[in-house]
């Protein structure tokens, strides 16, 4: 639909790529549709792409501990406040999704304060949030205090190293000025995609 | 030398860990004498560990476009404004060695803008710590500033990719409180050493 | 469709409200379809909400100058920096209908500076920002170089008057914890609506 | 007295304007003994001028729950935040009348921590500078403290709409560099005036 | 006149001083009229006290290169900054009397860019907030601006060097909470005062 | 060893000093084996240097109260956070040597909420950066948990003067770009030292 770059550095053709790196490719394609930029747009570093994408299913694609939803807020409360738009779009589309709630995107993005979440939601957040902005002074008594709210130190872990990794992923795709797909401002909004 | 933690979060022994993780790390002490603590903290997570590694050697191992050196002192000052003692002590370090200078690190981390840079190093921090601090408005003038300097798309790119890179590594470090091993605090500070 | 309350305060039955304030809420519910909750959360105290409305009528239903997306485009960005959950969904619903644009609330409300827009709305928006968190150092150079690029003062005016109206706006709504109807999350984003 | 602009923008003369306003500004003169400067600056804008000073008088002109007192108080903390010079010496003379105290106007605007404040006052003054700066965090027990402390609703209301005003006022007159009447700096210092 | 405490610690009687503190006391009080409680206040620290006042005296008194009423301007501008209550009221007396203008304190201190300032004075102005705020940063070039508009080292230094010592000054009196004597106040608003 | 200016200002002979000036200089010289640059670079102001060092002396090399390791330890951190190359530097070397640890130094510049302190001295560190970065807001409770802690309020007063201090100092030596003498980088690092 719209025909701004995909990212201010150049994006490889497909048939240049490396085999593993095509196919990882187009295997998400198939699944979703099309091709999130972030693939286009990394794939012009193969070393990067794969170490990257492991890194980002290592901490994502799991559903012990933290839910995959409870996951996404995280990616979407601290790429909100790092204003990266590709994060806040793309992973918008997906907490809506996993979450089943059209709405619970743009308020943790805009306010988490005022999104609607529960308590436990809540501590994820306001600690992602520490991390992302502020990880310097956290305290043991911040982490004594999260393991007191029922917290396991996996847990604690998983919620530092989400805000760590988007820490990086939005100033990369800042500086790339990466564009999210259009198709990812709809998705899970409507009441049929869930 | 200390008996202070290595890391909040537990540390696995060497004997438990997957076999590639276990050689990886003992290559490491075979080399620099100690086992850096970053390797053990994060040896609680292969995947992650497999996965930080690669990244991490995929953009600090090269010296194509920017020097080893040039790399060292974008972890150092990004390091020192998200005030990672693990990152600033250890790659202090690796900074002095590289860089073959006993001074630079404690002034690229104390105040870049008093360090001995070249005028070339002197643009590679000063957008290292844009993209640290700032990257939502890292502008298309600023990328094109930067080509008239001189700098490649694939410097820039690894620039930005180190900083970002570092914003993570600071963030998990802080997150679990990373000592660093009291080894690092001497090195390349002695003319023997070079 | 949710059960969150409106606001922090109390909210008055519409039967309880003077004449004039209810037959404008009845109005607007008849254009929209629902009662936006800004007008039951003000309707607590009548006075300010006539000049509230008046006030903003003024500033935001005019086309002369600044047209009337310009002007929602001025509310999003502002509302986002300042964390207004119910300015920005509201405000962002209007913004794509009258720009008849479903992607540009979302952009302009995560990173202004990725957003597609035009030169001309560029300016407009980096000058509400300045308006609305640096508006003590706004100088007599930066209103000549509005002026330089073609604002004429009465546009000037109100680029400052409208980013002035919802810094109050958003206060309001953030003391007040004022909660966007679910229906404007939806609305401008599918083709049949515009 | 002085001869420097009142506004940035045109200020219309007297005899040009719509009656209800060219009498509301006579009656100020009558009253005052000069023209205060933000009548003359916003009478540009005949619309805005009517909601603005009707809005205005809402607020400020009540002695229900908060005295007048209290209500200059938020306005010259928080005018003092925003760095505006027109609210700060008027509504600091303002306030030295309503409070019957000379000093007390030039210590809310320099330190409101050092002022002579009642802990009622101290409560007031924090919650307005709460609102000033960070509206979007201020949470239900924010406000519940407030109520414990024995601020009805209708008073928290008042005092996050003062301060709201004038984050709205305190940025026009900032873009608009309005300028005090030299009147406004002598007010109230002296025994007599009381 | 008030009855508040001069200083958070314990302030020490004339007579248990040393004889040259006590006189230095004496005489000021002979000259203004009152005792200033910094005086009182730092008496605590004999040896302090001698340094403090030399170094003050050294900075302030000179009306080399820059005038006496200019300094002043640096001590309202950068205290007014520091939100140091005893300073901004002390020397904005001061600074009232040496530029023989009633108004200007209230300016500088409110918000330096809108007060009545000549170029010169805006550009030592904005030097010293450089200094208050973000000496770490001030560069070569700026301090060659400074040069190419047209000031001496020594003018430069003493910009710096009055900007830092109230740095200090404003922190020790915000720590003690040091209170500005009532007289202070209306010091040089008055024309007679001339 | 290195050809760099001590500073940006020119810096006087010694034989050109005033005698008591060159023979303090002469003695530091005597005593640390070379001239420190901050001894050379403030000799252009006699009356500013003989009050500096006399300030300077009465708060440092003192042991009543505060030993001299944790004056240091306020220097290192309120320096660091103020990015002053030469005191963080040469401090640094100081407080290694004061302390006994080679380690501290750089653990409390770059982190102090990581360093190795006792709660005496994380008291100690807290309040003097709270003094460095927010004087202003230092409040009545805070000096009664000061004291609660066990603090004299001399203590107090020492490290809220020092932090002080070190803001001035921190502050012309940035505007001087006074450069730290290499031989601080290595003192207090090795065993044979202390």
């Amino acid at each position: 639909m719209s025909e701004h770059p995909v990212s201010r550095f150049d994006v490889p053709d497909l048939d240049e790529l490396p085999d593993d790196i095509r196919e990882t490719i187009l295997a998400v394609q198939e699944k979703s549709g099309f091709i999130p930029n972030v693939f286009l747009a990394f794939a012009r570093r193969p070393a990067e792409f794969r170490a990257f994408f492991a890194f980002h299913d290592a901490l994502m694609e799991s559903n012990e501990g933290l839910s995959k939803a409870e996951r996404e807020m995280i990616v979407v409360a601290t790429s909100a406040t790092n204003h990266c738009l590709y994060c806040v779009v793309a992973h918008g589309a997906i907490l809506r999704i996993r979450a089943k709630n059209p709405l619970i995107a743009d308020q943790v993005a805009t306010n988490p304060a005022k999104a609607d979440l529960s308590d436990r939601e809540r501590h994820i957040v306001d600690f992602a949030l520490r991390v992302a902005h502020e990880s310097a002074s956290v305290s043991d008594d911040e982490i004594d205090d999260m393991r007191a709210k029922g917290f396991t130190d996996d847990e604690i872990w998983d919620i530092g190293a989400i805000a760590a990794f988007f820490a990086m992923s939005n100033r990369l795709a800042n500086v790339a000025a990466l564009r999210p797909n259009d198709e990812f401002y709809l998705l899970g909004r409507l009441p049929r995609e869930h």
